[in-house]
């Protein structure tokens, strides 16, 4: 597509996803009633789906060539990244919807031959928008984001779940150990598209885990890159976009200094295993 | 103090807290162009001290007979807890405020011979206020808080930071190991007077450190306590509200279950350090 064919999609998508919020905001009107938790996740896979068949509906209506990554099986599992691939995820932070009602967004990336082109990430509640067009620069709504600065280990914000850091099968619980211990504190909000947003926006200074699926991730990875930021697997080699796979998201200096630590960590013998 | 009085002291405290959220909020507006780190601090050192100043003015001004725990030092450090004490915190999540601009509070919690009576946390970037005078119901903004459910370790949201699950002088990184693991998600947004409201809003379960003073917690135990939460020291036992402390606050179920899994794992040798 063409900047000016790119610049309609933008605007599209900014439509599409701001209604997709406004359903989302009103399911959670009437449902905060319910205590049962069937009802619940009822609730959660309901809206999951509606979300995703609406936003599915509009892009094979507007861009019918396009092909869609997404979580709840309305999209296309394409297995190759030729063509325009869009990365869909209609609610990031489940549990967060279900328990908080706040905390959870809509993810939608778009990719044109492996390189991604546009990215929306709606922070729903408090009607946050991270978005860009790749080489327009990143917004927080209107807010045009910087580029990430330099920050030293002792002085970052380092965002990761616990998992990670105690016994489990992807990574030795001491890999990181002395990363958090050197860190200015540890955040983990339970969305990872809204954890990608935030190392781009400066909230947050690295974001790592183990385990993320493509329409997590691929809003996020495009707002990093703009932002010069750098997102690879954790052990510092290439994202696989088509994949299930870990992330280490930070700014240049910041990323190369935990990855070489997970590297000599690794080298020494402990173990890091990409998800299946 | 009689119920009026407390009805009006309500009332006040709120007016205070809003004007002194409006002076933070706008204190943003300019310094966020502000790029060295020194700056920062002193940005944060100055708020701080600005925004205590004038919550002890206001309290002194109006309840000149009643004593103030506070952070920065403009109140009385009492070292007993007849009569009325004011727990008050200007800034609760100082790194988030210089940082992220957002996941701040102004916490100030009355205690009246150390019995918990009035509580308000105020998150000042999303505008909500949790507040509660006990016996009368505790709020989120005009919303009435639910006494807390029931909840299974399984099912839960625990928030603590990662320092305490990694080596540290306070407690054996093992001891939460197990909790960690069966639990449905960790959370850690880096602001403990926000973090105990979240537990008594349901947003979380559960919420635990070991390190804690009485200005960060003052007005969080008051609101937990009115949702029928329990919050004592993490071996179980109760709370000097004018120490530093460590503090695990959930459901009582929830509660118990951690507690007596924190009593086994003491039992069996691992360590735990109140702070000094």
């Amino acid at each position: 597509m063409n900047q000016k064919e790119w610049l309609v999609l933008e605007k599209r998508v900014t439509g599409w996803i701001k209604e997709a919020g406004e359903r989302l905001k009103q399911s959670l009107s009437a449902p905060l009633e319910v205590s049962c938790k069937s009802a619940h996740n009822d609730l959660v896979t309901n809206m999951d789906k509606e979300i995703e068949k609406f936003l599915v509906g509009k892009i094979k209506e507007y861009y019918p060539g396009h092909k869609i990554v997404s979580e709840e099986g309305f999209g296309d599992a394409p297995d190759s990244t030729d063509g325009i691939l869009w990365y869909l995820d209609p609610i990031d932070g489940t549990i967060n919807f279900v328990m908080q009602q706040r905390f959870f967004a809509i993810s939608i990336g778009v990719y044109e031959n492996g390189s991604g082109r546009a990215a929306f990430i709606y922070d729903v509640m408090v009607d946050e928008l991270f978005h860009c067009l790749a080489g327009n620069g990143a917004y927080r709504n209107d807010v045009r984001l910087a580029p990430l600065k330099k920050v030293e280990v002792e002085d970052a914000l380092i965002d990761l779940s616990a998992t990670w850091i105690k016994p489990n099968r992807r990574i030795d619980q001491d890999v990181l150990t002395e990363i958090v211990r050197r860190c200015s504190g540890t955040r983990a909000y339970g969305s990872a598209s809204i954890e990608l947003a935030y190392v781009a926006a400066g909230l947050i200074d690295a974001y790592f885990t183990m385990r993320l699926s493509p329409w997590d991730f691929g809003a996020g990875l495009i707002l990093i890159h703009e932002v010069g930021g750098v997102a690879t697997r954790a052990d510092g080699t290439a994202i696989d976009t088509l994949s299930r796979t870990s992330i280490l998201a930070a700014g240049p200096a910041l990323h190369e200094e935990i990855a070489q630590h997970i590297g000599r960590q690794v080298a020494a013998g402990k173990y890091l295993n990409e998800p299946d």
